[in-house]
């Protein structure tokens, strides 16, 4: 069997997420290649040395040109800071290397289609690490809307509700600096219902929205202030990304979308839920309860129509017939797992693999307009 | 348009939750006969005048006796305490008015039977208020079970939930009283669960249980202690009913049974539940959301088979018709009001009611066995 | 005790929800005044005297004109369609009638604002029916927020869905055409979600909306033909209203909102929810459960912190103590004995109600600047 | 660091879940030794040599006794058919090697007894897999009982809840023949509802119970025929188990209990239930929904009181800290891994694990005295 080789930089929790990925994905799912957990790799070599061990790789790199110089390696998988994907991704696909990418692809659509531009040109295959629609129940609800039980789509609903940052006295993250993140809730959180909206119902035309930074100074951190410093005063810093955002979105085929994702809703940790309405029924999805989908039939018998919890647990339902029996749960961990299986298999097939980096711009395409929309306030066209 | 009068002794909870009813089933049911809420009965004249009052009732009794002599009642409603419903029942029939009594039907069973000799001998029309059974959505269930949607049943499992006295400070009123309550969570609680096992499953055959008074003494109360005064030490007196009851039975068609009732589960105010399990499928039942029908069917396909949450509030829904639309639920008190539909047209119509007195006289049977179970210790068979 | 008289215009749904309340309310409450029922008014004199009788109305009128002559009514009950508010509602203050008008106050906010210039000018007490404030767990909502259990609002989320019309052949019924309905989910859904928000969270500083027809002709009703004979064509008619209407808000306080109305969500009958999350929790409401209310708060020890599912059904709960044990709920129908008690109870003490027109009207400028953004593709700011 | 090596008897469902927690819990948890997967051990050396690469072990053996024999191996890991459980044990404690066994822990009480004197005896650790009780929401529920959270406890009430065999084609398994399993549900499912309540709540003095095979003839499968052969007829055997079993239970402390185990709950996948009432407050708990826990306070204040949804998956909850973010929910796997934590720990650090063949003892005698009580018709002792 040929053997695919992974080199992977990061270690932090993305790190972490796929490094268990590509451990599992051969314990459970049938490869048509083996898979090589070759390097990780990071600046910091005490860090990446202790990382390369816990994770399970073979060895690591400390200078990710030195990764992409490694003629043994096949796939480069960024799982670093956002602003770090644009150069590292374009850079593998210069040395001939597939490219599995974090989300958001990019911290702006200019880079985002350059990463694409980079990717085609080498002719290299590529992936962006969309990793819910790997969630058994959302693949289960893209079947569904294909066989037709949804029908023509009205209305599209997506919150993504966290709530890790409500206390003032959480420190200034990297996550909470827009040079390195290049924005807040929105291109963390809604770049995940953006790109769900894609997969489940398709183009959106126009978004009009509206973002806030409720907290607008944080402490700053002693190990972060090294780059902040210029601006750090009595130990504060800015936060310059947004802690909500929200759109209205107008889809291609004439369903009507509305957006939120904020870090400010107390009591909701991971609440990624969306909500499809259709002409036969409706869809809804909430990443706490990641292995139930709700659905309501409206071509049942008229006095036992209702929302039924399925429990996307089964042999029937997708990605899990690997696993364990109806009812046993799986969790977050399994969504990477099953992205990587796609990825690798994929590959191994000579296929490009979905979502890809086009995903990963359309995505940033409307991540793009809603933020100009913010500033414009008025309706902007997605750039596609 | 015929007249029927009713006479209903009583005034407090069931005699406030029947008024309701009586005043309410002709504003939004059409009845064939008008319905004439008569008189009021009880022997304290300021307390039986005011609730005349209050309740809407032409006039009212203090002797009960005086009530049944008067030629213009038809129905004798009895919602008197528990312990009093068998003269009252037997009294009313030989003065030969139909007979409307609230459950338990008595508080033991020879009482119960004594009273359906009584009812059958005078001829008089009968019912007891088992009024769960007219919960839209327990009414749906039995429809759904005719419509043979579960199929052969393997399981009934019902608890009835409550906490109202799980403080100890909480007074020995007088449904905690064994002389006049005849029991605790058995008798009130447990009564509806039994009621609707046969309503929706059938026969018993057997039980065995198992009864608790976790709390053995409470506070007297001042109004009380009249009757209870010679047992009154340091203003405490004996808790002489059970504060929980549990048994398992053995359902003639082969079915398993569990039922619970308790008023010492925290959080859970009237939380009557059951749930069935059949080969075809299952449906569970909560009376705090009352509105609801959760239905599983094996017979969907496969990958998209779930609980169903039925919103029973649609006209296509038993008793739904004459209320709101969809989604404007209705609550407690209609349950009555749907009784006293079904009552009042049956008598009307000359036909019996239903549940009436040998539904009474069964569920009597039931609590009777599983209490001798907990004396023998053993299954007891239940005679019906 | 002094009588306080009602006369009420209209006698379809929302004639029968407050004929109801007129008939419950001194039932349950203690009023301090007596409430008389004395005439319903409509211009069919078959079904207004059909009405009249079933309702439990003294007399009727067919000329609304001649109800405000009468002397002995003190309160005119507005509940006609929605264009005739404004008018009634002018003539009955000219009367010196206090007036109780159904929501929305008018169909545009200029009739909203002569509206309530005509009562201030005669100095009438003037209610609007937004009943939804009067339902237990929304006056707790109100009740816990002014505790400061919620802090510092950052969201407001409403969406109010129903799924009565999605079928096609549903027909043109007064609902769907504008100039009798005004708008459609737009004005009967979302106005209920504006006045709550205003309850709750406060002032509106600007909005950005969309909205949709997502069927734009429906097969017109006989009865309906006259008024819309010259544009029926083959027995089709125009949809003149939206089916769905969305919008972000901007709050006075900083907070960011959302509210959707759509009557196009298959499975949601009358899913009128909020949320709320602030700096120390967040509540959660839905009216399909509106004995429920959700509530998550901060504090709470750390590691049992989560959504609490208040039953709020107890008599230390808005309005509950007149009516029945915990857990046993009550319905959609309650919160217009609630309101109706409110009304009586501010008037009876020479107090304004609340909701009165001011808010009818600050309803109506939310309304209107929503719909004034679908036409300008931008933020407007909202008139009150 | 020192090394511990083990080897696991046994490579269908439980020989995965074991493998897996054993590659999983170094990469997620900080051991105090090294943990080596040595050998996994099965008689048919084709399909044990495919598990022992496809699992990650260093190598396999095809007879126990050899494995045994081996003087690397520190533990021993029994995963086999329950039958096999009790001289596996006896011979791994005999070798000196620390033993842990799936449950249940035998097939009837004698052996486990026999069981547990050989462990003891030999002097060497042993651990029984009630791996739920490794749930994170579980163990919260364990603290917050040490915390007096709960205080006095009243109830008991359990459901395990399957529905894997209700179509009467599905085949006579080993599971269901009980010269293999031992028995049905009771062994299988009451067996982990018996220990949460010996985990939650205390001893059980005696219980009452009843069981029922609903189903009682199955298709033979061609691969198990050899054993069966000599009762099959027309392709048919015997179900020799129990399809469903309930028991009532009287604890030590007072409380009450309910058991229920069934796989004939169409809808229930393994709906592992339980609740728990006592003075200050409930639990529930459902293993559908592993990562949430139910509790009511009864110290809340009134109006504001409610069942909360604990997410069981921030950092300040049992077993969390080494996985995902808040909201990132685990899954069923991951109770073993916990389990498999504690037993290496424990070994490591020379302390007996929990829980252990005392355990598994007292959980058979509940087993066993609640068949008896089926056969008996009354009321059993446990004989702990």
């Amino acid at each position: 069997m040929a053997t695919l080789s992974v080199g992977m930089i990061g270690y932090k929790f993305m790190g972490k997420a796929h490094s268990n990925a590509y451990r599992q994905v051969s314990r459970f799912f049938k490869l048509p290649v083996t898979l090589r957990m070759a390097a990780i790799c990071g600046r910091d070599e005490a860090n990446v040395s202790a990382a390369c061990k816990e994770f399970g790789w073979e060895g690591y790199e400390t200078d990710y040109h030195r990764l992409l110089a490694r003629p043994d390696i096949d796939i480069v998988d960024i799982t670093s800071a956002n602003n770090a994907h644009a150069q590292m991704a374009i850079d593998a696909a210069q040395a001939g290397k597939h490219v599995f990418c974090e989300k958001p692809l990019a911290t702006n659509l200019a880079d985002a289609r350059r990463m694409l531009e980079a990717v085609e040109r080498a002719g290299v295959k590529h992936m962006v690490c969309f990793n819910y629609r790997a969630t058994p129940a959302v693949a289960l609800a893209k079947q569904m809307i294909e066989e037709g039980r949804i029908g023509r789509v009205f209305h599209w609903r997506a919150v993504y509700l966290q709530d890790w940052i409500v206390d003032p006295s959480f420190p200034l993250v990297w996550r909470l600096q827009g040079e390195v993140a290049g924005s807040g809730a929105h291109g963390d959180l809604a770049a995940h219902s953006i790109d769900l909206a894609h997969f489940l119902v398709g183009d959106i035309d126009s978004v009009v929205g509206d973002m806030r930074t409720f907290i607008k100074e944080r402490p700053v951190l002693a190990e972060t202030t090294g780059g902040l410093s210029a601006r750090a005063s009595e130990g504060k810093g800015p936060v310059t990304v947004d802690d909500a955002s929200v759109f209205l979105a107008r889809f291609a085929n004439g369903a009507v979308g509305t957006f939120e994702a904020t870090r400010f809703a107390p009591g909701h940790k991971n609440y990624n839920c969306f909500e499809i309405n259709g002409e036969n029924g409706s869809i809804i999805f909430n990443f706490e309860r990641m292995n139930e989908l709700q659905y309501f039939d409206r071509r049942d018998d008229g006095h036992v129509q209702g929302f039924r919890t399925i429990q996307a647990t089964e042999g029937v339902h997708p990605y899990i017939g690997p696993w364990w029996p109806p009812g046993h749960i799986i969790g977050y961990e399994h969504t990477f797992v099953h992205t990587v299986y796609n990825l690798i298999t994929a590959i191994a097939e000579n296929r490009m693999p979905s979502p890809n980096f086009r995903d990963g711009v359309r995505c940033q395409a409307v991540l793009e307009a809603a933020a100009q929309s913010v500033k414009s306030g008025t309706w902007e066209k997605v750039a596609y």
